[in-house]
């Protein structure tokens, strides 16, 4: 039994890794619109809850292409790390530093392609004593047999596996911080919720 | 061996039968991501292309619920047949109405669920002669044994299985009629096109 | 283009062919769960829209097992045709008979497994001239191999493929013949519409 | 090698955590009228071994909709907590107060969805030393990557993963110590099982 | 509709192509045991009800390697026609006059892979107005889209789609014709049929 | 029952629609390794057995991309009819003067995304009379309901559906024509059969 | 980093819980065929290797069933626990005193279904210093939940998950101990191996 | 928390362990296409970065068939053990001098089938300390329930479970230590990726 060393919203900054428009031809092991609406949930949570936010890449100017423009837009003043060559975004100075400058303790970590770009750092920042939140779906790579061993790995090195709902719901703890502000989120990032939301408002009258 | 009768974006009208908020919770033989997505596109394509567009409901008040606000918004004009108990939509003389009013020949057909709300209207319009195409991608039901059952039936009628994507395609028939429109559509609903322009923007230094 | 005969209440009968407590143990391409419901909405709809139904099986001492309980609970006054040996209901006179009898044109037939028990009676019963309306996701059989050559040969015959939902939809035609009725018949059957309806009544103040 | 603390009925108690109308609709993750089954399977075995039981709600009020009748029915006399807002019903003190008044160790868990509702009250009970079982097919969730997360991050902080058949059969012990009490809830909630039973009944001449 | 020209055992031939050792490594589309299970049973089958059968081979030097084994010992008096090189078998003489000196109109068919070996001989024997019965689980190939395809085309050119128990019962018409024969095949092939026998003759006493 | 109008190597050409480095991340319904390769198969067999080969793109200098590297080389000399703008190939005049100039009247079509750029050429060519054969495993889309639908409405109006393989026997007809030649596209294109020869070769001494 | 405590022909005893003809009409996480299949290799193996092998059972007189034939007849001398009521097998006197009666450490258990009759004697045997190794692939349970959740149960209380195969394997360790009979007992259970032993005397011109 | 001893070229051996052509036929977890690619990727990067690569096999003059032709030719230096019985790789003391001989204690091992072939060797591996890296996409086996249990039972041990890519990439640690290096072996083995490379020359202008 171990102790519930729950994300907390003071504690925890987002490390969004390789995003890429090339790169995201790559994922094949979650539907297209399902993977973009998760990876834009993501940072529509990351915004709403105010956590430092960092972005980087890899070789925009080659094959892997540009961060997607979404990311970019919203997350404007985040520290931007393009890396020149290395592969895991751990070995690049100018990355850790803007890590530790964050002050937090809970990385937050999402990426493409899984067992690489996302794994790599979770491997090192848990050798780093940092609390490493893996979010799953917003992580993609080849296929299910390379998701299922960088879990695996992950999970095994000590990383705690996580969705993007999860997430938001550790962050927000309870509904009375904010409804309108989780509702919304919600709303925009899961058909079913807001279609919840929708057939409440008609019933109730309210909008 | 038969005639090859293309969509024709001047003979063919759009009909959205029962996207409501309730009955979408029934979908589960497609993501909900995608399908949100499918749907969407087919009404920003049926707008993009001009095409008379018909929406109906079917009880709103009741646990049904309202018709998905998107679609509302997307088609503030369009004829909107809230059918007071008809199941099947042919069954409303208002709903037959609006869509002889349109004068066209081709109907294009979507709605939750497959079996239902879109098998029987299509089977009305063929035993009427309409040249129907089913939007297979935009309809959706309680699983794939319920959705295999109904396409044979309509297709065996003489119904034809489209996605949203290739009704897009055969109305627009030539990318020069318009690259900037046609690209956008594709851009806002297929992720793996926009990664596509995006890497292409970035490469050429176009945008 | 063919005509639209659809399902009349009037003009329909239901047989259930070989719901046998041992022969269900074969049915492996639908979850059991599910599989069960299915059987005993139809049951409960040929029911609730009075449709003469006829019950047979085969073999009943022996390893294939008695007609499932539910199913003879149901219809107490059914025609129950325990057949000496035929595996086609329809080579058995009583049945043909009973079937007849009901002064009925269009066959509503779902049993166990597909293949033989569904769709031998099937191809019988077409090419005697009735229209048929297979049940598929009331009928089972040993894997989705079995059930699409089956499907096939059925639909490539004439008959069309429904679930259960479709007959009852098909037969209601509209909710106000009795919206009572049909809504207890999805609340019991369907747990995504049960939950709407729940919704409802709690958001509406009704129940 | 670990000691094997086995749930033991006098040791445990079950908690129901946001089994909604609402929320219900989000579940994706396995067959409706399978999970229908596997929760009312949950509440009668905790009813059958007299376990104490405590149900919790959230925002009954809005979407998320009223805990589903049948809970309320089967426990009319459990505790039962609507929380004005926490996401985590273990940050909801009631809650705690009533899982601690019960004075048993052993913590069998369920429902929706399985990487918040369920997950966060294990990982706090873990916390506090409680033996933790989660019954893992009356929980459920978006899809099967986010119960995948899930699952593991329960199992690496010491959970238990069960089945609510595992449950009963573990509870029970002994088929001597009722026989019929225990077949009456297989034959209820498995149908593979009623069948056997249907078919020895019959062969035997036992009913 | 069409007639119901049913599988009649004086009427009915059997062809079984290219089950070779070799061969069978390609077959993907269905899980190795259920593979051997359901062609041993075709053969069984086909013994039993004493139909005539023609085994041919192609290459059986080369890499396709010899017939399996268990072919040969069930018909060690079967026409067998080793191919020098033709791959339809239907280009080949002696097959095709094998066939015909059977004097049956029905051609029931088996073979690896589906769309070559089974197709081919199946489109040459309708053109020559047989009537063709596909024996869709004893014949195999690469994978699920090859599969598909062939089967579409075979049905589409009038080919019905079988499995070898729905042959099986087809033929044997009436259990009371011999209960003993037609219960050991499936006991043999079928192991969830035989475990019923088996529960049934442990409750009842019998053997 | 229809005529066989086999595949005939003096009768066939192919065409090749834009399997080009843009569209080729769009297709989810098969393996990129499995689709890769047999696009290739594709492209031998019709170099192997000198069928005349039409290569087509769609706006190759924009997102879509340019021709894979692969069918440029391997068809130096074949006609190649970069499309300024016309969606379905057929609407080019150059491209149906390239076909009509091979005076073919088998057309084998592949290429991405089968409901668009598979099949409007092959409605087109069917309504002119051309015996269609798709290569379906040669032709990809965005997912199996894209592609289920494609392929339910080209069979529908007479095409007929094939893999590479199944072209590939049914223009070989016999082994003897050229053991050597059809063994090298196979142990190229298919790593099981590869795998038999090399057992074959090695156990028997030949190479 | 944990020592590798091999499988020890010397030191195992094969435990078979409850393959009984109701029980297994439950499994439905592998096909019957293959499960037949594994069930029957493992029981071969543990004859070919010499094992001390226990049957037990569960109210054979119950719907449960009798123990399968084939595993009496494997066994005729083996001690054979017919529990009169308990669930865990490892509460039954006898069956531990012939456990233990082996004096071997490790055991290798197989039986229906996984969670249960499975789990609960692993767990207990592991309480007690027992090296464990449960064969998945000849346990089987309702469905891939309670599969999962069993074997992550199993595993992480320090059981060794293992296939048939592998269990053979690890026993034999050197093929040289015995060419003819491994071979014999993977050309019996695995139809590929069967088709390589074939292929190469056929090649070899040995048999 | 763990050290992240990450793969470090100068520090890792690879072991190909009976990648022979007869046991592939057995490999059924995996595509043929997909398999063949990823086993042939490892060894190009194993020969890229220059690590020394031991190649093993059992059996190579029966059924198991000669090692793939491709890897011989990869490798033709590398130590080949061709060993004469053991089952277990490390049970054959020329290969463990082998592996000792390279000096390295990391160890990047793949092998069919995987819960035999690479199993037993890793867990040997495991004792003696080595630190252990399971190339999962380069080995295969039987179906996926094998494949389940035995990456389970060497991540227990304390193997990390990689795929070929995350090797490759793990190794390189930077793109300025070779970008056209790296970019040649991904182009060659990454369908996705050549077409990234392919769109981005053509549209840079580079090649």
């Amino acid at each position: 039994m171990k102790n519930f060393n729950r994300l907390d919203k003071d504690q925890a900054a987002v490390l969004l890794v390789d995003h890429q428009t090339g790169l995201l031809s790559l994922v094949r092991d979650i539907e297209p619109d399902t993977f973009k609406n998760n990876v834009l949930a993501l940072a529509d949570l990351a915004k709403y809850f105010g956590l430092p936010t960092i972005l980087t890449t890899s070789f925009e100017d080659g094959p892997n292409g540009p961060l997607v423009p979404e990311l970019k837009e919203t997350f404007p003043e985040a520290p931007y790390i393009a890396r020149p060559g290395q592969i895991n975004a751990w070995d690049n100075e100018d990355f850790v530093k803007a890590v530790k400058a964050t002050g937090k303790k809970q990385l937050i970590i999402a990426g493409v392609v899984t067992e690489v770009c996302v794994a790599f750092p979770v491997l090192s920042a848990l050798a780093e004593e940092f609390e490493v939140f893996v979010v799953t779906d917003a992580s993609g790579t080849f296929n299910q047999i390379s998701r299922d061993a960088a879990w695996d790995r992950m999970s095994q090195a000590g990383a705690q596996l996580m969705s993007w709902f999860g997430v938001a719901c550790e962050l927000h703890r309870d509904w009375r911080n904010d409804v309108e502000g989780l509702g919304a989120l919600f709303s925009n990032h899961i058909p079913d919720y807001r279609n919840l939301i929708n057939s409440h408002a008609s019933f109730t009258g309210q909008s």
